[in-house]
């Protein structure tokens, strides 16, 4: 099942897809003719760091010792298609991912549960100022600003995957990163232990798995692309900002 | 005017406050008589660190350059008389706060129209996990497990409040923190034009303004209260984590 939120008819919709359709309270739509939506609102939207042993080196990291956290606000969330708007920032990296989405409320879930309270997966790009992660000591302004979160096009439930997922990321259509889920560092139930062993996790809820090797700088005018086999492409045009 | 929610006749309600009721749709019940909720359900909550020059100077920290910002998730909210329940570490604080309620989407809000986007103001507990604040790269399983963030007991409006406020941290009926909001180093209208250059505020999003000197622990068995004047008193019990 592919479940998602789209506008049609002038209204906002949830609803799902097969290939070219959208579906909704028994009405249906081409799917090119309807505006995708950020296929949930997640409240918490919570980002493994260097979760990628390539990507931690090419960042001059080591691999944390313990999961590397952090949050993106809920603000931060922007749709297919929606505009990437750079901060003001010498640069500004794309960071494509796979992203988990919670399907009901949880809280101490064990690696061998996680399943249970998965809805589906998505594509997540984690754009990131990379200068301002440079200086801040907690990554808000870096990584939550404003259409620093685009997320969609919809989401796949489990039983529709193959894993492992390839996720890519493309760059006015050249492949910049490719990576799979055999080689995260911490693997998704093991990731979903780990979160709610302190904070509840509700549906809707975002998990965002990390990023591969293979970042770099946007420009406006510019658009990215981070898709997952199984799933789809999420892309975005980038622009300026307008300050 | 005190604004929040709480429950009364066993259903959820928003609505106004005096000295002794509780008002919501024509209907009023004496404020002993019913529970109250976390005065808003914010969406994003962002939180000054190092706010207070002689609360960075006690945790031996200098001054930083830019704002120091922090994120707390959602999740972690709970209202007046809910337990603060403790994650298994060796330290964990309490810190008293000022929290500015936004009553209005707004970006880009310069200091001098800062006030027109302020609903009101409340009290806050930034409830800190001190050891996971050393080793985390972003203070998450640090400042955001569950409880962790007190609020309340109701958004009180500007015009019925007297500058400077003072805030008050008691634990065990003990004063603990006390600081008024001459002392922020990054005062309240400064602190949303930071904020709302980089990400949108929407109507009930947080603002924590930072915690004076004088954090300290919290164990079982406690009650920590945070009063400001002119607002009231946010009293919490603390609990053993279950775990």
């Amino acid at each position: 099942m592919r479940s998602g939120r789209f506008v049609a008819a002038g209204r906002v919709r949830r609803g799902n897809f097969d290939e070219d359709t959208a579906y909704s309270k028994g009405r249906s739509w081409p799917v090119e003719e309807v505006r995708l939506l950020p296929p949930v609102r997640p409240r918490n939207i919570v980002c493994l760091g260097r979760n990628y042993a390539e990507h931690a080196r090419e960042l001059g990291h080591t691999i944390p010792e313990r999961p590397l956290l952090f949050l993106k606000p809920p603000s931060s969330v922007v749709g297919p298609g929606d505009p990437i708007v750079l901060p003001p920032s010498p640069r500004v990296d794309y960071e494509g991912e796979l992203a988990v989405v919670i399907g009901r409320r949880c809280r101490n879930v064990s690696p061998r549960r996680a399943e249970d309270v998965i809805l589906g997966y998505t594509c997540l790009n984690d754009v990131t100022d990379r200068d301002a992660q440079g200086w801040e000591q907690n990554w808000v302004r870096a990584k939550g600003f404003d259409t620093s979160c685009p997320l969609g096009p919809w989401v796949v439930s489990p039983d529709e995957l193959e894993f492992p997922l390839v996720v890519e990321t493309r760059l006015n259509g050249e492949l910049r990163q490719r990576g799979d889920t055999r080689l995260l560092l911490l693997g998704i139930p093991e990731t979903i232990a780990e979160i709610s062993s302190f904070m509840a996790l509700d549906r809707g809820d975002v998990i965002a798995t990390g990023t591969p090797s293979g970042v770099g700088p946007l420009r406006a005018g510019d658009t990215v692309q981070v898709s997952i086999d199984g799933i789809g492409c999420l892309a975005n045009p980038v622009r300026a900002s307008s300050r």
